[in-house]
């Protein structure tokens, strides 16, 4: 039987370590009498604490004039945003890449367009690369902690290899060992709604809530899961495929090779195409259908209410299947809720005998069309938040 | 912060009596000297330890002659059948209620049918109980540990509440406090597929796995999920319903308000219906259908393949959602999966894009129509496999 006495002060200091850095990580600069109380540790150990983070230049201390009872100072402990991240975005119509600090402020941002014939993963490989060297190139003097990349596909655990990304055209493609060769620079990937999820757990509309939802369309949909906290990824990480559950019987045929999937039912393009538009034109395109469907035009308030529907049909199985508290809807599926909020319901709604629906919440991301490229960066500062100690010295 | 020293040797013995009868209880008598070696005990700790659990009443033991190395022999530790509960599947044309012992044996088992026009919750509740008053009065001399019941039905976590259960015509049914009334004693309401689930996983085919979903269909279609080894609640308790995934625009109207539900497609009834017969008639029904098609019966034949090919759709969804090692397939699930594997495969496989999917074990449930019965008995050994100290020690 292992004896319980004489186990970890040394594991005590690192877990302390790592809730001061996640801490102001996530809520921002934090004042010492806050993080005391928070942690239930004394001055002097977080003096100590605070300190070694210093050390590693993770943080930097501030005297705050806090108008405490006391009337004393409290010292204020800042992420240095001079650690950053490199986030990356594929989407299928576009690329983003950002630089991010430590703290989660995004320092530079750069998006490129790519068209449906530029899929080929070496190419895609080489343009984010080129986005990443004049990223860095405008970054000098700042400490490089990572890179991750958020991918609409479904994304192998162990070693990033895309195992299918149907939009991109993708199967089983060394895409992340491809692009760390190319930076030379370890990189870390993962399914684009998985990372949505856990960004607006972090710093969005899902803080607080164990049981998530999170819902994203653009070509196709996107669901990323929080069970108890934690994230679904199932037993090979494929978990959260929503895109494809079949919803009609009539089609149409979907590139994944089925008939009727959801996401042949809402995404950017279908509205697009209802609405009698040019498909392609990603979210700029889909407000301009919204605006016209407001100003009177009949044929694309007709797709902005048919694709409502269809948005709470696959609504209801989500609820249904995993009772959430919250279901977040990111890119088309936001928009199309913003502006019909009523036709979406009313279909959610449909099989009125299912009570406990009426308890979730529903609502638009509140990290907008960066919630996967948020959650890339968390992805990117994963390793130093969850080993400060292990920091890279060098840039 | 807190002293990791001097905490828990009482906690540390409780856990480890919970741990030895949890293994007796699942895998049946257990010699002394396994136990030492899989909880990493010495032989004097574990013998005072199944001392406890004699004087309380939970095990016996008996003297094996075990042909070790040593070839002395050791003590059996054996679950005390005489310890039991009473576990109840309340289904929709069928009331089952088993005697069931410590360590899992089923020592008596009663059915009686019920009808559509007696699903009234009083009429429930006292045709239960009447189950249970002969059960009890077969069964003198036992220590009852509890009472489990299974419903096909969204049941509110705190109280038993069973909030809706459409194929009973149940909304908001105070049926677990009202049958505790009548039988004078706590009783413990689960929703049946959640503890099909249970039961596969404990005792079925899904011992050792930790990503499962079990779906199983009679009338409707239940959904119990494990998700990292836990069962998957939900918010409030609700999740896992399968069956009101639209899977067709084109209907039929579902029980539950809205058109196309999957359970309106696979239910054991629409396979009657389908084949030209009363529907009703339950799993013996099935069978006969599915004899007649295997002895050339065409309209039988095309009911059953137009069944698989549903079933295909359903599970498809599920395993895109859950990304399970494997899918556990109960009731009429099962029955035609048996029958009809082939083209229930070609249609769960038809966006062949998607790969993972072929990683997923589909297999019919081990236990059969027993799941949910099964895992209700688990349900009510709970408390005293939680806390064995707290066996009550009248009957």
């Amino acid at each position: 039987m292992p004896t319980p006495t004489g186990v970890g002060t040394e594991e005590l200091r690192r877990a302390n370590l790592r809730a001061i850095l996640q801490t102001v990580h996530t809520h921002g600069p934090t004042t010492r009498a806050v993080l005391t109380k928070q942690l239930g540790l004394n001055r002097s150990t977080i003096g100590a604490l605070t300190g070694e983070l210093q050390a590693l230049g993770l943080v930097s201390e501030e005297t705050a004039a806090v108008g405490g009872r006391s009337g004393r100072p409290s010292h204020l402990v800042v992420p240095r945003p001079d650690n950053v991240v490199v986030a990356i975005d594929v989407g299928v119509d576009r690329i983003a890449v950002a630089l991010v600090g430590l703290g989660g402020e995004v320092l530079d941002r750069r998006i490129r367009a790519h068209q449906r014939g530029e899929h080929d993963v070496a190419h895609v490989v080489e343009s984010v690369a080129q986005m990443v060297d004049d990223t860095f190139a405008a970054a000098s003097g700042r400490r490089c902690l990572g890179v991750g990349v958020a991918v609409p596909g479904a994304v192998r655990a162990n070693d990033g290899q895309v195992r299918f990304a149907p939009n991109l055209g993708w199967f089983d493609e060394p895409f992340t060992e491809l692009l760390a060769e190319r930076l030379g620079r370890p990189v870390s990937t993962g399914n684009d709604a998985n990372l949505g999820v856990l960004a607006e757990h972090v710093r969005g509309a899902a803080v607080g809530y164990t049981e998530v939802a999170y819902l994203s369309a653009s070509v196709g949909i996107g669901g990323g899961f929080l069970v108890g906290g934690r994230p679904l990824t199932g037993a090979s990480g494929y978990a959260g495929e929503v895109g494809h559950m079949q919803v009609d019987s009539q089609g149409p045929e979907c590139r994944c090779g089925a008939v009727g999937c959801w996401e042949m039912k809402v995404g950017e393009n279908v509205l697009l195409q209802n609405a009698g538009r040019l498909t392609g034109g990603g979210p700029p395109a889909v407000a301009e259908v919204i605006e016209s469907a407001r100003a009177g035009d009949a044929r694309a308030a007709a797709a902005v209410e048919g694709v409502a529907e269809w948005c709470g049909v696959g609504i209801r199985a989500i609820v249904n299947l995993f009772n959430p508290e919250v279901v977040i809807l990111g890119g088309c599926l936001a928009q199309v809720w913003r502006a019909a909020e009523p036709a979406v319901l009313h279909s959610f709604q449909r099989s009125s005998l299912m009570s406990p629906r009426a308890e979730t919440v529903i609502r638009a991301a509140r990290l907008g069309d960066d919630s996967p490229l948020v959650g890339a960066a968390e992805l990117a500062f994963e390793p130093v938040l969850d080993h400060p100690q292990t920091v890279p010295q060098a840039v």
